[in-house]
């Protein structure tokens, strides 16, 4: 915690420009790469985004310096992006848009060409893994291993091809089948192995991310598939100095729930029951209406609660809590998001309240800025040298992946503080710990 | 923000009793004082205590340390309470509580006879500053200054019936009407004059502090009224390390706007507009139904998004923000108040996506811990040697008192980060800055 | 339609006393009972009951003359009732509403005498009907036949012993198994058959159904189960003229929707989408959670959209209605339940818009004046001759039964009308229809 | 009531075209405009228009007989419909669209040609009655007389030019000032000599309503104004055989009232309390949010809960009611309506339960189908010889003129009774009664 002790540490200026390749190329890339490039022309605004318009206090609260993110820190600007990436179905981003129908016609048309111009590569697919979805641009033949080594071409095609100095990869496709690390997972050479084997232990998402890791990209993991968290992904990342996070996307209910749940929890209030619903009418909403494909989800959102609340150091407030979350199906919400949830706390001496809180949410909207800055992020943790986990960008994970040992943390404005005090670490600024005793004359002489 | 180069900080044993006077022993304060009287005959918890119930991390995650406050530091045990107050009403506290309907029979009954010998004393009165309400529980005769005099005897005497060490007084009556500082609240010398010479400028909290002050007991201000927020007390208090915080207890729907707001901010979430509407059925529903008593509370309640959101900042996300805030007297709702807060909310591309928060919620009862916490915690300032402003406890009010020239910190997680900070400072613990690495093998040889 | 050419009808005097009979004694019928008594010594109201506080219309809107339909038709008093039961547990009246907890302790207390005196008879149980609850106090030995026999015993006793002059039986325990008409349930002889085979697909209802039928005693269901809607009974009902009515009180959630869905029909408004979840924490909700128990109350509750809307008629306004009904066990709500709507309406040009509706509501104070108003209209209609079905009664039911080959009506206000009307033909009074054209002079000469 | 002893009425044939003029063509009358034109162009639908859309029930129920009321009645056809109007601002009904901003653009612009040659004509307007907007599109010299009469022209010119056979007039524009009936509202004569005198009593909506009245023109009023609810107007409507019918389209909040309040009232559940906000962000919104205006819509609003609920007949139940209507202006909503209900209700015994209803509404979507449905029945009750007040058509009303001596009907399932049984009894079909009892077999013999 005492920066004193620690090695100083270096950035390496974000010259050139970055590729950010996503598997997966449907409402969510779309939206992200939309937004890009409007705001890049001046449309419009990548709010939401803490790299583009978020800005960081340093300093004593006196001083008044609070610069902009990108202005405290070398990142890649939205005028040196690249974006590509594969998909399972050929359209283009465009057309990606139009189908996803998150965004507007009067957004979308202005930048046709743009979009237009970006195809997705050929995926690499398994029906055992990604249900209900049948897509015609896939890889066909050859072995995971094969299959892997074209991945590894096409990342080095892209950067070569659109002349960009260093790669990311942000995973926005599907949640794959649930998946527990197996013995294939456990070694860099099992690994190896299983891919030339043509192991069904293996789910598409971990070849993109073994091409990625061998590349020396970044990989961030936007769905709560296992992907990255595996011994053999660890280590080999940790080793090679390559990023990895995830993961899930923090957005929506979950995204409420850790911004409330903190907030009842510093206040001391007692919680009874928390029962959320979430009803979606998009693909999304169908596949999660399936009990298998939502029991993977549940797991992830209902550990939220857990470890912010800690019902084992506060079991008078938090130890009979009733946590029920449920995802339906509702076609007439369309591409929205609905959450309705009904919190039941209580207060001095046990009396009972009640929180209700209906949420009209958009999850592409929500969840394409993270996009962005978990690509802008994961390139600067590459060039400050940090390998492996990066548990300081928890902040955008419903699900943070963490060293073997530690527990994550869900509460938002803790992550919050994580991020932006690891900045100032980067840059050798003093940590902020709010106390602020310093300005009062408190001290006896 | 460097704790190295501070001198060491004393906290004082908690020896001996406390007593807790209360300017105002109605709904607030009875239930306070139950809810303690309860706990300490193991009848009940004192829920929503942070002194009682909350826990403080120590160390770093892995080392598991999170004693309960009360165990960290030295503070003033429930049994060792002693409790007084004033009214113009002469109820005692089984009647107040009984009065108030609050707390249901249940809870009242088994503590009648300790409630019932609580018995307030004669209150000092305005009719010009709290209106709409007359009791005859009052000091009838004499100058402010003379009335001043009677309540430093009665805190003497309270002090010494009870054989207390320390005291502390928490105000918990009415709104007093809008008062702006005048040239008799600018020094001391001059307060005195005006209470000599019976000043209209002076209302009767002023009074109330007065003799606080000058017996060293720490004054919290839990009403809007402007009370110690004047150039005399604040002077007087720095220089004789006397404690004073306020204003205005932290509870409903400003709660929930400083847990909510700050989330929209961390996630970089533009807002558009916010409507709040309160509706409440008892006293304090039907003064403040009135736009004169409004208005004070109004601009309390306003001033909250504006210093968490920084539209100065943040323009393109929160300058056009439209901030609404109501209040409406309606009678079905009895002694509980409900709100309802339309957000409308905009993110990436300035997509807008809406929140609706429906609080059914109980005044006194998130009020009560309040009034427990201020008065450990101020006691705890004084034995620590903190006077003046205690900027560490805006956790606990919607218009934090800071010194001239700082902004307030409306943020609740900045709040309890200060509050928690300062007692680690207090112990000579290293402070929390949630930021991590060296857990991580991220630093470059 | 036209009154006139119908036979005038006789409505025999309500004299002597009144017996209700209610197999199952738990909250419903505890809450029902005590609120009677109550009413009966003035403490309390029978709100929510048209026998006892409703009024009548009774010609012209400027005659001024709306009596109380007490006052209006031959009704038995609330003095000259008798209360009995059976239940699978022995707690007697008292002991059944301190467990039920829908009563505030203040409100049973004064009528504990009372209460106490009124004990459940044994109960006809089938562990394959009911399933989750255990109790002891039932018939244990012999076939249905011969339980049949001790029921009829028990309600000519009952009869005697409280000198009644007549009894009606109104079903007041849980949901049956799911269970549809077979061959047993075709004719009287057929079922006495079974009775004496101790036929598997004879549920306990039936068997007090049977007993009741057999003493003339009018049977009224508020449950979803099948019961009375066989072909024996409505044949053995109609030719003995005994009435019946059924199915499932109409309380909550479903009260709700058909009150707001004919209001949407009757302006033209389209629905593309209702979703609906109730959360309770009773024994109730716990049992309902379970899918196969869900199954039967959700078949009766999706049916009441679809006979209220008439999409057969009006494609286009809800041909594609979306209706999901969902009910979770839920710990924390205690005995209330709470009911979420959110309902997708669209209008000219095909706009939507949103309706959510949060109800939160208590059962058993929303079903036991129904329990009054059956128990006493059966009794009238038994004075009138009615014999068979009653669907002038569908006002109280989710499910209302009505004869082969009419379609149910569950708009509250057609139903509510079809009762009044009914009323009005049975005093032989003019019946309403609202048309009101002759106030005007609109005819031309 | 019984139809057989009136006479006979006989219905003419709605040949030819039908004229709609509309004083006020901005959102409400060019939406209604655009939607007419579309589904002419099969291009839409008019949903929420019962004679467009809406179907009626003929016979028995198992007669399966519900024909389309606009095949059942001779109504004009949406493509013998010409639309015609005034505003003070000189917009065409494309522009207006646009600039109402109600309709998509997607919308708008297939229709742009035939909504473009549609232009409002000079306007009546004063300063006193029409506040805080000014247009130039008005009638700037002479007396109120002169006025009217250049009003009658463009009546007689727009039949001409249209050829229609009929006109009616609907007004769609502002709320105007309150204003009650005075000595020149009496009789024709002393409302002729205000015309010529320049009366400044005489608010620009009454100048129309006189001009549609001489010219044998039915008048609905949209809006809250007093128009044509003045002794002079009835008197010469009733003998001259012009229908005439107000006040202010039930939309919105209201709408949900009294859909709402009846189903409350039939169940005979008691209501404590009932808070209604209103947000809007229109211009609407803008001038209500001034409480001399809201005064008057207030008015109009709190009457509606009165009516329904009867608290003279129902003391108990509604004697009690805390009814709150507020509407704030609130920019974000832009032009959409929201509003947010608490009902406070009671039942059996006196517990109370809690109703929370959010509506997320569109004003002139829902408004524009009653507009044409007025048109439509006015000229129906002309052509039927109904003159006068049209108290049939309170259907379509907040607070529906009725004639002296008799209360309005506020219950929308009446008004909807007493609209379709006043279209059979012009058929000379049977009035439905909804008794039902001759289905079955009850009548002793």
């Amino acid at each position: 915690m005492s920066k004193n002790s620690k090695p100083k540490l270096t950035v390496k200026e974000a010259t050139g420009k970055l590729g950010i390749l996503t598997p997966g190329m449907g409402a969510v890339a779309s939206t992200f790469i939309a937004g890009c490039i409007a705001s890049r022309k001046g449309l419009s605004k990548p709010l939401g985004s803490l790299t583009q318009m978020g800005r960081i206090r340093i300093g004593k609260r006196t001083e008044g310096k609070s610069p902009l993110v990108k202005e405290y820190i070398s990142l890649t600007s939205l005028e040196n992006l690249e974006f590509g990436g594969w998909d399972i179905f050929s359209d283009n981003m465009y057309e990606a848009c139009k189908r996803a129908a998150v965004l507007k016609p009067e957004d979308i048309e202005p930048i046709k060409e743009e979009l237009s111009a970006i195809k997705p590569m050929k995926a690499v697919f398994s029906e055992k893994y990604i249900q209900r979805i049948r897509g015609e641009n896939i890889i066909k033949e050859g072995t995971l291993w094969e299959k892997a080594q074209m991945l590894r071409a096409d990342i080095q095609n892209f950067k070569k091809e659109k002349n960009c100095e260093r790669v990311v990869m942000v995973w926005c496709g599907s949640t794959e089948a649930y998946c527990e690390p197996s013995e294939v997972h456990m070694t860099m050479e099992a690994f190896e192995a299983g891919l030339k084997a043509d192991s069904d232990k293996i789910p598409p998402s971990q070849v993109y991310a073994y091409a990625a890791l061998k590349e020396g990209v970044p990989y961030a993991n936007g769905a709560p598939n296992l992907t990255v968290d595996i011994p053999a992904f660890v280590k080999y990342s940790t080793e090679h100095r390559v990023p990895i996070a995830g993961r899930d996307f923090k957005t929506g209910q979950t995204l409420m729930k850790t911004i409330l749940a903190p907030g009842f929890k510093v206040r001391g209030l007692g919680i009874k029951g928390w029962y959320s619903i979430n009803i979606l009418g998009n693909r999304d909403g169908e596949v999660l209406d399936h009990p298998d494909n939502f029991k993977t989800k549940e797991v992830s959102k209902l550990g939220v609660l857990q470890t912010i609340l800690q019902p084992e150091l506060y079991p008078e407030q938090y130890g009979d809590l009733y946590h029920k979350v449920l995802i339906n199906y509702y076609p007439p919400r369309g591409d929205n998001k609905e959450g309705w949830d009904n919190i039941d706390i209580f207060g001095w001496m046990g009396y009972d309240m009640q929180i209700k809180v209906n949420f009209l949410c958009r999850d592409s909207i929500l969840a394409a800025p993270l996009v962005l800055d978990l690509a802008l992020f994961m390139d600067l943790a590459g060039r400050t040298g940090f390998g492996g986990i990066q548990e300081w960008l928890s902040f955008y994970f419903k699900a943070p992946q963490v060293k073997e040992g530690l527990y994550p943390e869900h509460d938002i404005f803790i992550q919050s503080m994580k991020l932006k005090n690891t900045l100032r670490a980067m840059k050798g600024d003093v940590e902020i710990t709010h106390t602020g005793l310093d300005y009062y004359d408190y001290y006896q002489e």
